[in-house]
């Protein structure tokens, strides 16, 4: 599989979209507002940092009053985003999202419990 | 800029690393016991996890008391990672390695403090 993210969780959005595209030669290339966030994706290479903002509560809200800024998620690109549901729940893995949904720029996405894979957030998510 | 990877903390290498590499479709392709650290590198498409267990204290087993495990850091590859690091410090950026030093596998590495990074532990490496 292919790394397409990290979901980074930030109360500073403008400092950190100036700070990251600057630091990483990573330009802005999608903005929008989505389920109550701020969503900015700035462009590496070879995938992304997806910084997330909330401005109406939820869970990157919660977030941030839990942890801090920082690391949220990770997101791992499959072309079969249904089977690698199935597949994460043969392994083992208790999916969030048991049907894959519309996540952030129009993206399939689908997260699994961090408690089921070694406390990290994955998101699968198919272009 | 180009991802590498993102290292993880556990205390479950063994289980980490069967679950990562089956659910990720992602081989080990490095192991090595590095500065009191098991460290296993397993390989997507397009960059690593390195997956990183304690034995001796050290850092990586003070963040698992502090934060449990999951996501620890975030690393970009550069070809000039002194220039990097000079390139951060105009940006604002406090290294924690003011100089590359050797970091697992053999590579070139440098961190910056996450407290001036939003959050994000990020290493600079080149191969």
């Amino acid at each position: 599989m292919h790394f397409d993210h990290a979901g980074i969780a930030t109360n500073d959005m403008d400092g950190l979209k100036t700070l990251f595209s600057d630091l990483f030669a990573a330009p802005v290339v999608h903005e929008e507002t989505f389920d109550g966030m701020r969503v900015v994706f700035l462009e590496l290479e070879n995938g992304y940092f997806e910084l997330l903002e909330p401005h109406e509560g939820g869970p990157i809200a919660t977030y941030l009053n839990r942890s801090g800024p920082g690391i949220h998620h990770l997101a791992i690109e499959t072309d079969d985003i249904t089977a690698a549901i199935e597949h994460a729940i043969e392994c083992g893995v208790e999916p969030i999202d048991s049907e894959p949904r519309q996540g952030a720029w129009g993206h399939d996405v689908a997260f699994m419990h961090p408690k089921t894979t070694g406390g990290v957030l994955v998101e699968f998510v198919s272009h």
